[in-house]
């Protein structure tokens, strides 16, 4: 349902149990939790509780073995299910997967961060149920997870087995080999608490979950008796309930690990949190909660009038992005399915850079992207490690194109080793938070090692062409992974050239500016200045870059009209997606492209391009892409506004904003899109309010879909908050 | 050690155990064995038994699946170790690991078949013995293996345990899942003889191997009793034996399966095999393996005078080729590794038509090829479902990369979807056949079906570049693997129109010549003469052909010359083998050439081009060859010998023929390279000796190395045996 401030779900719908899981996560920006029930549930359900920072490395599964490929696969962790609650109504197992489900009634309230969910149903045995559960990660106190969980017997008289549990044994379904990424270190359960610890093999990271519990009965406690099994914690109560009446069991959990507190001391840390939370009561914890979340969208909320479909998809992004990072922990990232599924969660990909640093930027401030950055300082050695691996020398980095760690984890040969764009992403973020920041400092702290490392990369990838008495890149895989091994992609290409002006800029200014460091540099990272400049400039003033002088645009890559030039809307819909109809070979042929590429680099460097010639591109390149990334609709929705194509811009934005709502790709089963959340707000701040920095100043050049009456945000701007409202 | 006739070993070295496995295996067309010790060995080893035909489809593995992969790989299955001999000596296991080895002679007598092994040990208990092994799979008994193992104790009286056993528990290395294949059927032991059945998981093809076995001690008989175990089945007898006096054990093993004998008689059969031979004897049927090796060469020999190593060499290639296929056998194939290893092992790939099958046609006579051809017609049907696979329509036929059965078994992109240069080579060898042995009527009944299937292939594959105003063909990767996902791969380009050529020829020589087979395949297919012809020829007259105009050499494909152009000489050798010292990435950047791509055009239509134009282009691409795939080495050889660089022609011709026995590309350990070794005998035959086929006729063109005192040969040629001697 369609609602501004909620998600709603009125129907309960088997085959739909997993989307809605991904749909309906909590997290905290430390810890998060997919929609799964806390009673037992039979039917397919993908159960995912997920630590940011606890990871895994998982041996490498592959076909056959490329020279260069990474060891290992660092993978988030699910770990202990401790939502739990199983209930039995005389005997019988409570289950939606074998009750009648009468009623179902599901929100996520995201204007407070809290998870409800109501239904009534019937028992194989005939037993007619209510309940109620909330639940929410609270946002203050970031390791706690607190649940209610209220039932009603409707039907009549009957025995109510209740038990809370907390099962630590679980695995993940993406494991290579199958085999379970925890070992057990304790557990104890008392009749009002229990808890466990276990640590990752390997990555040795610990964890203890801790549970406080407490339940009513028609306002009469209740008295449990522990239970317990291997990596596993609970309590049984068995109560003879009268019809009509309700059970309330609220569940404190405490959950800590060694990323920070002492190993030795998990336990009682883990304890301390739930205890406090159960003498605060869950009335008040909801209440503070809800409390910070409204003082979160005080700050963050985009207002958009007249328009409740675009409202909500805008603020489900939204409410994504600061479950999934706050900026707290330093040492975090933002994965693209954030904490809300397995498949790539947790890691860090170029989409941070490329798509989430303005998002930060502007609603969490300077210092919370500054750490954003310095994630990929920290990790300049492990990317210059990554080059020499794979033959570079001299300092050149390569970063990884997914990490957890620095270490490098995918293998994919042309992924891997040829979206070497991902580099220019690292760069241009840099360049993009001191536009916006005007901190400068950052570049002699921290920024120009990152741009000289880099830099490096590019002058030694690039090749000199006799035949063509020109530069190129062979081999590489551009934004646009429909397209492998190609030769001078016109975006990596200029994002090359740029890196390589760029970062002798920053040099040069740093070295005029702070003489010291750049001697400290010169020397730490062996810098040649006037060989390495004088190859760079050559290198910027000799590039191909491949266009098409007829139709006067930019060529994605050498050879791209010699495909067959078919346009996306004389695709048949029973093609699409297109990644999962046709073969590998079919989609690499053809002239289907799956994300901004050419138009990535027009967005990145707009300033360099009137906006003509933005406008053939786009025309060109907008009716061959199939937008079967994530990342794709936001690019081409902003450059739409840019060129006063506001419908496309409108299509293209419910599209980036509803993507995961309205389930375009078919795959919210596995997660949310999280990173390309940043992109739908940046379609609204960037597209339809048209904000830009330039020369240090914010200006805005509003263009908003007819149908929309009005359009209000706040952005954090060199320590001043902009109110911006048409 | 060089002998003309033999493979020799005189030290023991530890870490070339697999190594030497490889070299010294054993085989019959049938089955083979790797050169595994019959007693115990704990040191590095891999165990192999191989049954032709006999296979599993293991699940693919992999690390990113793309559309199209298939679901499975058919493996060739290590089977049970029939040769095991267990020895004790005063409770002391035998195990050359463990024990001193004094003096250690192997020798592989390709002239007779026989793989001998000498040795004296001292093991840790002091006690010496000395050990002479012979065994043997049998050519004129296709069931039958057979072993002699004497031992004699150098250091004084010792109780010997003697156990010669059958070990069916066995496993692939290259399991995907480390699951095993077979499962047990049934055993049974008795003092004299025993027997396993094994069938395999989801095939299932039962295997029996029944072992008769007799000993003697100082000449008397000696005493076993049975010892069972899970799928284990042995027998063990404690000599009291004296010193230097000989214990010699006889085993004659029966292996029999499902695809010549039905399932409930299996162990029977193998039992008649195991006992007749026990009767004949171990020395007649040595002397009869001898004899039927020597009737063997008398009409398959290539004598090289002046040359043991050149000698050596094309004898081991020779007696590889006869030791994997037969041609008795139609259901089986040619695979890369023959019955040395399992990676490649027993499937078929393209290897068969480019390299086997001349060297077929002219030892085994026409109808040996003409099965080799036929089993690519039985698989049609599943060529065209795999084309269906990746979009193809209306009959286009993609026979499969690798295949046991017709599926395609292979799961890189890359390779699966792009390596679609077989499909000519398939078509080419149907032309090889028919011009060597006049017999057109094989077009007729088989042959114009497929070359259908695969002209059709790539009608759709070759696509219209309205930019060049040519034909083209996107994403492929030629015989080179060391491009990936290239545009216009000159020689696939060149083998495609050529396949349409000829397919369009051979269909109206069938129409004219046979007008009612014509019509029933015009319906059998739907062929529409009319718009198909007109297509092909399109194609044909329209194809761009990349080329070099200023160095007037075809290119390897589109942009190769943007590479940067280093020379194979200037390459540092502790750089290679580039496969297993460069990042894949950077193989492919860079211009250098796993194996012929170019060349293997030239040599396939040679007679389209003048010499000069060869000269040209092989001096341009040798240069760049690195030669990392066995399958390249020959073609240079025999376009070094067309263009009269002999040293170069030999210097090549000693790589492929001597590609194992010297460990060019250090992998001997996995296996042999068979199929290359056809290569090396066409290295001789159509390089040294110039050999042709054209107008019906055989010609020669003997260019020898200045060295060779002498060379003579035998070819059949539609009905007669040439015997060429220079």
């Amino acid at each position: 349902m369609t609602h501004p401030w909620k998600i709603i779900e009125t129907h309960f719908n088997h085959s739909r149990v997993k989307a809605a899981e991904s749909l309906f996560s909590i997290g905290n920006g430390i810890m998060g939790q997919r929609a799964n029930f806390e009673e037992s549930y039979t039917g397919e359900s993908l159960p995912g509780s997920y630590i940011g920072g606890v990871y895994y490395p998982d041996k490498t599964r592959v076909g056959w073995w490329k020279n260069g490929y990474p060891e290992y696969f660092a993978k988030v962790l699910n770990s202990a299910f401790w939502i739990g609650i199983e209930v039995k109504v005389n005997g019988e197992l409570l289950d939606l997967h074998t009750a009648k489900v009468l009623d179902f009634y599901r929100e996520l309230d995201m204007q407070h961060g809290l998870l409800t969910r109501r239904f009534t149903a019937e028992l194989p045995n005939k037993v007619k149920v209510e309940v109620e559960a909330v639940r929410f990660v609270s946002m203050v106190r970031t390791e706690l997870g607190a649940v209610s969980y209220s039932l009603k017997l409707l039907s009549g008289d009957a025995e109510v087995e209740l038990m809370p549990y907390t099962n630590a044994d679980v695995k993940n379904e993406d494991a290579n080999y199958d085999e379970k990424f925890w070992d057990f270190v304790e557990q104890s359960a008392t009749p009002s608490s229990h808890y466990v610890t276990m640590r990752t093999k390997k990555t040795d990271f610990s964890v203890s979950w801790f549970s406080q519990y407490e339940a009513t009965a028609n306002g009469k406690p209740v008295a449990f008796n522990p239970v317990e099994k291997h990596a596993w914690v609970g309590a049984s109560a068995k109560i003879k309930a009268q019809k009509e009446e309700t059970i309330t069991l609220y569940k404190y959990v405490g959950i800590t690990s060694s990323l920070n507190h002492k190993p030795e001391n998990l336990a009682k840390a883990a304890q301390e949190v739930a205890a406090e939370a159960q003498k605060f009561g869950f009335a008040a914890l909801r209440a503070e909660q809800s409390k910070a979340w409204e003082e979160k969208w005080a700050h963050c909320d985009v207002e958009i009038g007249g328009d409740d479909e675009a409202q909500q998809g805008i603020r489900f992004c939204i409410f994504q992005l600061l479950q999934t990072y706050t900026g707290k922990d330093t040492r975090l990232n933002v994965g693209p399915k954030g904490f809300t599924g397995e498949k790539y969660g947790g890691s860090t990909y170029w989409d941070t850079e490329a798509y989430c640093i303005p998002f930060y930027l502007s609603t969490a401030g300077a210092q919370v992207a500054r750490e954003l950055l310095k994630y990929r300082y920290n990790q300049l050695p492990k990317a210059i490690e990554n080059a020499q691996k794979l033959g570079f020398t001299d300092g050149a980095a390569l970063y990884p194109m997914v990490t957890m760690d620095g270490e490098e984890c995918h293998n994919e040969w042309e992924i891997t080793f040829e979206e070497i764009h991902r580099n220019g992403a690292i760069a241009y973020a840099i360049y993009n938070y001191i536009r916006y920041t005007g901190d400068r400092n950052y570049l002699v702290d921290y920024g120009v090692e990152v741009l000289l490392g880099i830099a490096r990369f590019w002058a030694q990838r690039i090749t000199w062409s006799e035949e063509r008495n020109k530069y190129v890149m062979i081999g590489v895989t551009g934004p646009n992974e429909y397209e492998n091994n190609v030769n001078n992609n016109w975006y990596t290409n200029n994002v090359a050239c740029w890196c390589l002006r760029y970062a002798k800029e920053s040099i040069e200014w740093v070295k005029k500016m702070f003489s010291q460091r750049y001697s400290e540099i010169v020397k730490k990272t062996r810098f040649d200045e006037l060989n390495e400049w004088a190859q760079w400039t050559d290198i910027v003033e000799k590039m191909h870059f491949p266009e098409d002088k007829e139709r006067q645009i930019f060529l994605q890559q050498d050879g791209y009209m010699d495909k067959e030039q078919i346009l996306v809307k004389d695709l048949e819909p029973a093609q699409r997606p297109l990644n999962q109809k046709w073969s590998w070979d079919r989609i690499l042929r053809s002239c289907f492209i799956k994300q901004a590429d050419v138009l990535q680099g027009l967005y990145f460097f707009e300033d360099n391009f009137d906006t003509e010639t933005i406008r053939r591109n786009f025309h060109f390149y907008e009716a061959r892409t199939v937008h079967e990334s994530s990342l794709s609709p936001c690019v081409h929705a902003i450059l739409a506004a840019k060129i006063g194509d506001i419908d496309k811009a409108y299509e293209l934005y419910l599209r980036t904003s509803r993507l995961d709502l309205d389930d375009y790709n078919k795959e919210v089963n596995e997660g949310l899109h999280i990173t390309s959340m940043a992109g739908s707000w940046m379609a609204v701040i960037q597209g339809f309010a048209g904000m830009r920095v330039r020369d240090g100043q914010l200006t805005f050049d509003p263009k908003l879909p007819k149908h929309w009456t009005g359009l209000a945000f706040k952005v954090d701007f060199r320590g001043e908050v902009i109110e911006f409202k048409v």
